[in-house]
């Protein structure tokens, strides 16, 4: 791509920098901005700027948050007995979503994953193995992706445990509410018979 | 969608006002900017605050351009007599892109259109029949895309200069190079059998 303006082309460039966006989007992002009044990339900015100097996370679970100890892990009314552990934000807001779970979070940061270069000591596991043992989780429950980094991570996890009282759980895989059998990968198929509940269970969700 | 933290909130609202941006896009590249160095952010804020506060206008073809007169403009080698008239400058580096065109270029900035309020008076229309009015150029070659608004306006443009010598063209539509003739849409297809060109001139491209 040819730019007539090194000004555009570095705008493209680090707007190109972003997961999915290539060039050709970036320049209609860029150009977009460019007809749009000054203040609106100046909030754009802003608010990106901002949030990276800002930004807090709480010392608890690490969600981000703007104080502290986030609101979740600050509401009296949530179960701290009982902790769900999670790879990134995201996932919190999705849990949180479903209005179904009523305990805490504590949020890993990523996953270990050797070809990528994540150790144990880059995510929040130490933190996390230090609150187990103040004795007042009585469940951790595991709900990272179901990949080979999942997995590797829950049961490194797991093993730190092992010499505390705490029940450990994961959350069920299975085929998704309303979604035809046939469509289902067979993995998906073949734990959700494998981890089959009674009928009755079914019946509450 | 709940966020955790306001700075966080902001941030995604910010970048979501860009096209095609959804909320869930907007987080995607917000936490991975949050996950690299301090630096990422601040160059990508710095530069789109520069492009937006720095930006000029070539004065002559208004395309972007650091410099008073743009790089095209500027080239003696380029032919002053044949205009290409674009809506914005991103049909300047798809046509530069195919090394096809010497002559120069002018950019309006969009085309009429009553339904989103833009008037002859937004575009760049005043100043290319100025330019036209010097009396160097022999020719003008409508390159807006071929939709109610960009006939309307390649139109508007003819009827301002009526009074002067100077040919019009626009680029030929067809089937593109390459493209099997059953799934070309209809009206290509049929403005491409209007619009026969001597098979002798098929030879040269
Ligand atoms: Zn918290
Ligand atoms: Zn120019």
């Amino acid at each position: 791509m040819e730019f007539s303006s090194k000004l555009l082309e570095n705008a493209v460039y680090e707007m190109s920098q972003l997961p999915g966006i290539g060039k050709r989007t970036a320049l209609r992002l860029v150009l977009h901005l460019l007809k749009q009044p000054k203040e609106q990339t100046s909030r754009l900015a802003d608010a990106l700027v901002g949030l990276k100097n800002k930004v807090k996370f709480c010392k608890s679970c690490h969600n981000i948050s703007d104080t502290e100890l986030c609101e979740i892990c600050s509401n009296p009314r949530r179960d701290e007995s009982i902790v769900c552990v999670v790879e990134d934000i995201r996932d919190v807001m999705a849990i949180e979503n479903t209005s179904q779970f009523k305990g805490l979070y504590h949020v890993l940061g990523g996953k270990i994953s050797p070809m990528e270069g994540v150790g144990p000591q880059d995510l929040t596991i130490k933190p996390l193995v230090d609150k187990a043992k103040e004795g007042k989780i009585k469940e951790l429950v595991f709900a990272l992706s179901s990949t080979m980094e999942g997995d590797t991570t829950n049961f490194y996890i797991y093993k730190q445990l092992e010499d505390l009282d705490i029940k450990t759980s994961t959350i069920a895989r299975g085929i998704a509410v309303g979604d035809e059998l046939e469509y289902a990968d067979e993995v998906t198929l073949g734990r959700s018979i494998l981890n089959r509940i009674p009928f009755e269970n079914s019946l509450k969700a």
